[in-house]
């Protein structure tokens, strides 16, 4: 494999050299052709001079060329300070097609007009968009940045079952698998084993996997399936560790981005990454709730008392800008009745938090309850049973406190680059009436 | 979080230190209490003089104590030369008892009369046992190794959607989910997706996700949900450029171990973390074939002809160890009945292959037919229509040569540290008959 990428041909100027990639664009003119090809890494022009009887193939190839076929090009790298792509340019001596492309059935360097049905059916097409290709490098990159961050905290990787047994534990719906004629469900989330890795005594574990919600949602951060990033860890002393691990965990991914990334995010996306600083503004839900009183007349909805909402989520970050200048804000004391049994609880208070950042919860954290007296009590008070009695097991033969969170990549990645929908954001989006392609 | 791990512990000689961990045994003499503490870094002994008045609450608490309970212990970590256990000890000032464990079903610290579903009926017990801890921190040392040289070499990470519209590509039953009264399936690999990435130009993407068989069938290496580790690159010459590639994913890997656990597996495992070097032995199966019949007067059996079996993954271990010293061994030159539609066909023969390893596939890779015609002749020779129908879109508008392959996590841990079963080595197993926990 002898790919040389384009943002290393500068390494082989005045070489013959081999070059594989799209063809971006076609400009055939009266004396001299210009094709511009493309990879993941650049474009490169490539550029036959019609006078040249020698060229009189290439010329003919490149004439019945279309765009976005892929081509192979065996020619000269020449310095040309005249030519804007990297100073350079191929002088090709043999073309070969080694994909044609048929027309395509929109542009994907305008998209403004292209109904997102449309772009989401032609996925692979839209994804050559450039701000498209980025948010792919973009995830990865975030992802990578957090994973390092983590092994060097001694965390150990884990893989988790999606095939679960029982209805799990959020209270979202799930999906039904039909399982050699029984039933079996799609895991919302590996909470009940990433806590089990803590009973077995793993200390601290992290899983980047799927996760299944089957809401019958369709709001623009709603997705059926989507990453997950969950984290546990044992031997905290409260939740507040857990969050001021998070916040580390945060910066770690923000930093690796802003470095790779940051110029070319502000360039094309017109977003600054702005790394935060620690700690992070924290406030209880109350506090929170009079200061939208006061400040925006706001008045909680009935059924979101105790609980946060997408409004609430957004006056939380205009107010954690204004008042903080920070992007993130951690929001802790919610009320009971909205927190899952598995909250450890003091004085009836859940002992963890949601973090916004740029107008959108990004997490759940908390400490556990890991003993098992008083989660059996909190799953009794939930109206909890059968489907959490094995779980209830996993803190029958000791298991050290621990406390943990998870992270949705997609609106990670969503609210990062300001895209608007977790639709263009997901490689593949999944929604109720989205299974395809 | 103040939480000092053991193999941290000797940098706190003389000090006060709080310390957290399980109650691995407990001693109680007539003169003294020896308690050892153990966390996933090790074991620290705690010894208590009971001729000491002042220790008074502290022996009773001790002799109140349960194995395996998590405690929290304040105290004075000294040295002494004549604790086994890394020459230190703490002495305590207060033991708090953080979670009582009832007597354990079974001695995870001899599993060798426990029935395997009593040991995944109670995994996270199971997982106490030292070696299979090791195991979950060799796999993920394993997998951070290889994704660390993925980006190295500029892969992008990729998460593809495990919820599909059409039961997917390699004829491997497949499980089918209620989705929203609708018919989803459950992806059995992410090729078509990764594949995909590769005509929206992406180059170079990998994943590691869960992928899903429904096959009834009860083997030591069969599992219904497995961790997947894909690749998929573009602007290949041939499939040898996979193979080579592949090659030094796996050196990666395996000297990220070999490295970090080699003594430890060594010692627990009785198994060398052998770092292969490169190239690995190639055969074409035919010649394979000749010399399974001369040295082992094996004939394959009809319906295997032109693929591999167990019996024969075997023998190639055998001959690989006995011609080549390798414990790797590619083969090459399938027949095109026995690979699926969507690998490249030169003269008919499939430009891919198995690799073996400790006598267990473990790739299957290949360059994959990027021409839309040449792909639509093999699927028709297939047989498949409608469910491939999207899949072929993709190769419409443009679409570099590409390869890839993908790996079971799962069977690379079992092989590498010679475990019996996949039931023993996955997290939590899945098959047929096990859901839970």
């Amino acid at each position: 494999m002898d790919k040389i990428y384009v943002n290393k041909l500068s390494n082989y100027i005045d070489s013959e050299i081999s070059f594989s990639g799209f063809v971006d664009t076609i400009r055939d003119k009266k004396w001299v052709q210009f094709v511009i090809l493309r990879d993941s890494t650049g474009k490169v022009q490539m550029t036959i001079e019609k006078s040249d009887e020698n060229n009189a193939k290439l010329v003919e190839i490149v004439s019945n060329l279309t765009k976005d076929s892929v081509i192979k090009v065996k020619g000269k790298l020449v310095k040309n300070d005249a030519v804007k792509l990297g100073g350079m340019e191929i002088i090709p001596s043999s073309i070969e097609v080694l994909s044609k492309a048929e027309e395509l059935p929109f542009d994907y360097n305008n998209l403004d007009g292209v109904n997102i049905d449309t772009r989401l059916d032609y996925r692979w097409l839209d994804l050559r968009n450039e701000k498209n290709m980025l948010a792919r490098q973009v995830e990865s990159c975030m992802v990578e940045g957090m994973r390092e961050y983590l092994y060097s905290c001694d965390f150990t990787e884990i893989h988790t079952p999606k095939l679960i047994k029982t209805a799990s534990e959020s209270g979202s719906s799930v999906f039904k698998v039909d399982y050699f004629g029984g039933d079996a469900y799609l895991a919302q989330s590996p909470q009940f084993y990433k806590q089990m890795c803590m009973a077995a005594g793993m200390s601290k574990v992290f899983e980047v996997a799927p996760a299944f919600r089957a809401e019958n949602s369709n709001t623009n951060r709603h997705a059926t399936e989507f990453t997950s990033f969950d984290i546990e860890m044992s031997y905290i002393d409260s939740y507040e560790d857990v969050m001021d691990f998070e916040e580390d965990l945060l910066i770690a991914g923000l930093t690796k981005v802003k470095e790779r990334y940051g110029d070319k995010i502000k360039e094309l996306f017109g977003k600054e990454v702005i790394v935060p600083t620690k700690p992070f503004p924290k406030i209880r839900l109350e506090d929170l709730c009079k200061i939208f009183k006061e400040k925006y007349h706001y008045d909680v909805p009935e059924h979101d008392i105790g609980d946060m909402n997408a409004d609430m989520e957004h006056m939380t970050y205009e107010y954690a800008m204004e008042k903080y200048n920070s992007e993130f804000m951690f929001i802790t004391d919610f009320s009971k009745t909205k927190r899952p049994f598995y909250h450890m609880r003091k004085n009836d208070v859940p002992q963890g938090y949601d973090l916004i950042w740029r107008g959108m919860e990004i997490t759940s954290g908390s400490q556990r309850e890991h003993r098992y007296d008083e989660l059996l009590k909190n799953a009794k008070e939930k109206g909890l049973g059968k489907d959490v009695e094995f779980y209830m097991e996993f803190f029958k033969y000791g298991c050290p406190p621990h406390g943990g969170f998870g992270l949705g990549v997609d609106r990670l990645t969503m609210l990062l680059l300001g895209l608007n929908s977790i639709k263009e954001t997901q490689l593949l989006f999944r929604g109720p009436n989205r299974l395809t392609p």
